[in-house]
Parts: C-alpha cells; structure tokens; sequence
C-alpha cells in the first residue's frame, strides 16, 4: 500500500462532508462531520478546507469522493464511462497537492438518448462489492437528493438511472404551495404505506401531489398526515419506474439507513425483496481498496 | 339587470388582477392589469387595494372570481360542490361592502378518494358556455400555474382534475439543479415537440427530467434546448395524465393565449384534435352572465 501511514477517506458532497482517518491496517481511527459541503466552500479555499480536515484528523493524504470532483468543487475529476469496476476508479484518479490528495471519478452512462452521471455512489457502490458486501451482480438502489438505480454486472456498474425525486420532495417542502402541509416528520407508518400504493399503482404523481393539498381543504385529510403520504407518493412513484428495468431478484438498497428504511418498505409494498446496506460502511470499504490499488 | 350603471369584472389571481370596466350594455369600456396579485396586499389592505381599481375605472359594484376568494384572499367564499353551472355561481356569489362587492365561490370535487378544488378557472369554463363559444358538452383543458382537466356536461362543471404542471416548471426554473439549463424562453418548436413526445409514450417523467442535466453535461445536448425540451416533457406528461379520463371528442384549451398554444400543440401531437378558447374572453363572458342573473 501506498499510503503506509494511513490516509483520510473524505466523502465530500454538495452540502456536507464526512472524513475518516484509516489506519495503515484500514481500521478506522476517527471521523469527521460537518456543514463544509461544497457549496458552502468559495472558489480558491478549498485547500484551506482540506486542511482544516488534516488539522483534525492528521497531516494524511487524502482520498476524496464525491461532488468535490465535479465542476463546481475542487479540481474536476472527468467521469469514467461505464462499463466501470473499481480499478477503473483509482486507474482515473485526479491527482492534486503534488500526490498528497487524491480524488475519484464519477462515473457516466450514455446510450442512444439515455445520459447520465454520478459522483459518490460508485465509490460505494464497488466498494460494497470488493468487500463481498453485495453480489458482482446486483441492483442496487442509492436513494439521496437524486435517487439512482444502478445495474451491477460482473463487479463492474454497467448502466444507472437517476430519478431526482429527494429533490423534487426537497423543492415541494420548501418552495411550493403544499410546503406548509409537508413540513412533518416522515416515518414509514400507514399514510406512508397509503402514498407508496398509490405511486406504484399509478402514473398520475404531479396530479396527485395537488390532491393532497386538495383533501384538506376539503377536510378529507389531516394536516398531519401529508408530509408521510407525499414521501411515499413520490417514493412509490419512483419504485414503479426504477423497478422497470432493475431484472427480477432481490433489490440491494445502499445509503443513509434513514432512507434506505424508506425505499426497502417501498420495494417490499411493490412485492420484490429488499436488502439495506449502511452506505458508509460501504464508502469506506471502497476507499480501502482503492487506496490497496495504488502502487 | 341590477347594476345598472355598469360594474367592474375582476380576475383576482394570486401574482397579478386584472380589472374590466363593463357597461351596462356589457360593453367593455377599460381595463387595467397590475401586479397586485393576493400575495402582495396585506391582510386588511384588500379594501384599499379595492379602491386603487374603482380610483382607475370608477366607483362602480366589483364583481371578483379568483384568489380573491380564497382563504388567503379578501374574504372566503366557500366552494360549491360539482356538478355546478354558472347558475350555481350566481346564487353563492359571497356579498361584502354592503353589496357593492361580489366574489364569485371557487368549486369542489369529491369523489372517493379523489378530491379537487379551483377558483377562477368556473368563471371562464361557464362563461363561455353561456355565451356559446363552447358546447354545453365538452373536455376542457385550462392551463397555468395549476393545470386542470374539466368535464363539462349539460352545460355544468362535473368534475375535474388538476395536475401542478405550471408549478413544476416554476420550481425547477427557480430552485433546482436544473435552473441555469431552463432560463431560456420557451417556443413550441423542435425541441419542444421532442420532449411533448416523450412525456406523451412515458411515465418517467422525474428520472427523464435528471436526463436533461446528464445530457448537456456529457455534450449531447445543448443548453440553449434544455428549457423548450423540459416544457414539452412536463406538457406532455400532463397531457398523457389528462387525456386517460378526457373521452373522444375535441379538447378544448382556454386559458392564455401563450399557454394554450403549447398545450393545443401537445394535445395535436397526442393526436387529438385541440381547439383554443381565449380566457379573457371566457371571463368576461362569465361575469356578464352572472352579473345579469343578479335581481
């Protein structure tokens, strides 16, 4: 291993961060967390942010993934194509500092006029499979700001599909005339369950969002019940058409436990087999073998 | 006809109000537009913002569909149950000022689990009726920031469904990753008819909409494409929605003028046949007919 002192992993997204100090034998020694995502860093400081990092963890190299690869982060790491396995990641890392930071490439996905992108998913993603955390064939389901469903063949991420529909949740609380109604707590109980049903039912989500604003003007439905049956409206929704092209065995759903909860009762209502894998414990599995890759 | 000198029609929306001076001929003799919508008077403003009108057109009765009405308006009045003709209108019409002022009640729909609201958009719908400029038996559309799907059967409003298009594509132009891709103006030209066509052969509409983004950053698409492209793929979407329920016949698009060119295109590329009815029109046909209902 290159690194014989050990390096900090940092999964460095668009509105936190989370580092962790790895020891020379990959065990974890410390970690991290704070509001420093890259949109909260100007152009020009993120060396300064990096080394605010160092000071708390240690003077390390650094192995960064996420949205600080893209183009409004740090230093833009192209995307690497799919097919893509976890030597094609540290193959393409984006060396900065003269060697001392290091940081990993989305991947894109392009055929005929289906596009896309990711930055931060793959890390995990093939980190959970070089750990034999997942099968080298699986789907997977990364649910976040923007929702992917992700082919896994061979080891190696062969196409994925983003749906944007944390996003979309985020812009109704916040910005639209159902905001006042959606600003509860979201737990997985029975107007959840009712949202989910309807999502995968039906086709009709941006008329159906209106309806709950409806129902309780009209006194058909309680203020509090709105926030759990939108979530599980756009969620159910979202199942419906992942589940379309994501093959016939059990669903892998990797990420942040508070959402993978969501999507796994989800996947189950729509009759397929869920399994959640903590994404962190994932992250830091891929950090380690990219760090082992590195001569 | 009670008001014998006249009265002012006012389509009282939640951005802008627009005011028309009618004559007791029913003539239109002025009009203003501002952007004093119920968002922007303070609760308790409205009777001053009342005055500004009649200081424009004169100190005349103010009859007002719309917002106005809600319960963040000047005064509620309380929706009529469907089926519901202009009849219906006139006989809830919610007095103030000692009858020098009117607002016309919105409508409710209910219907199972199905449950749906307007206001303003009844003025229009049962105003052209009455004037004959529609059938006593037709499938509406009227666009805006609440699109919504109209049955009218023997010259009454029978149900009706809204799907938050117009919403949709204010917040993804104003607050979502997409927004420096929509800024451009939107025409129903190529692009537009290619995303009509997928939102119509679809349901991804929140994973397609991600597309967009991936596209124009892998080089395949062109950021000037991105906002016609985004408009046609909502549009269509909505238009797939609508039509499962909208029967055989004619579809007929009321609103303004701007909106429902882009949706008569859509419907057309859908392969119904699509007529435009001008919303102005239609309201200040609705309030005539109401205001000579008046004893």
């Amino acid at each position: 291993m290159r690194w014989a002192d050990g390096f900090i992993a940092v999964d460095w997204g668009t509105t936190n961060r989370r580092a962790y100090l790895l020891g020379s034998d990959g065990a974890q020694r410390d970690e991290m967390e704070d509001d420093q995502g890259i949109l909260s860093v100007s152009p020009g400081q993120f060396h300064q942010a990096v080394q605010e990092i160092r000071a708390r963890l240690g003077d390390l190299p650094l192995l960064m993934g996420g949205m600080i690869g893209s183009n409004r982060g740090w230093v833009e790491a192209p995307y690497v194509a799919c097919p893509a396995g976890i030597a094609d990641l540290a193959e393409h890392l984006r060396w900065i500092e003269g060697g001392r930071a290091a940081i990993v490439p989305g991947l894109s996905f392009a055929e005929g006029d289906a596009a896309d992108v990711m930055r931060g998913e793959e890390v995990q993603i093939l980190g959970a499979v070089a750990a034999g955390m997942i099968p080298a064939d699986a789907a997977v389901l990364h649910p976040g700001t923007h929702n992917k469903w992700i082919s896994v063949a061979g080891g190696r991420i062969t196409s994925f599909r983003t749906i944007m529909t944390g996003e979309l949740f985020s812009l109704l609380r916040e910005h639209s005339i159902l905001a006042d109604l959606l600003k509860g707590e979201v737990d997985a109980g029975a107007e959840f369950d009712a949202g989910v049903a309807h999502g995968i039912a039906n086709d009709d989500l941006v008329a159906e969002l209106f309806s709950i604003r409806a129902r309780f003007l009209l006194g058909k439905a309680e203020r509090g019940a709105s926030a759990a049956y939108a979530s599980g409206l756009l969620i159910g929704s979202d199942v419906r058409v992942g589940l379309h092209e994501a093959g016939q065995g059990e669903i892998v759903v990797m990420g942040r436990p508070e959402l993978t909860g969501l999507y796994a009762r989800a996947v189950a209502l729509a009759g397929r087999e869920a399994r959640e894998v903590d994404g962190e414990m994932a992250f830091l599995a891929g950090a380690r073998e990219i760090a082992e890759q590195l001569q």
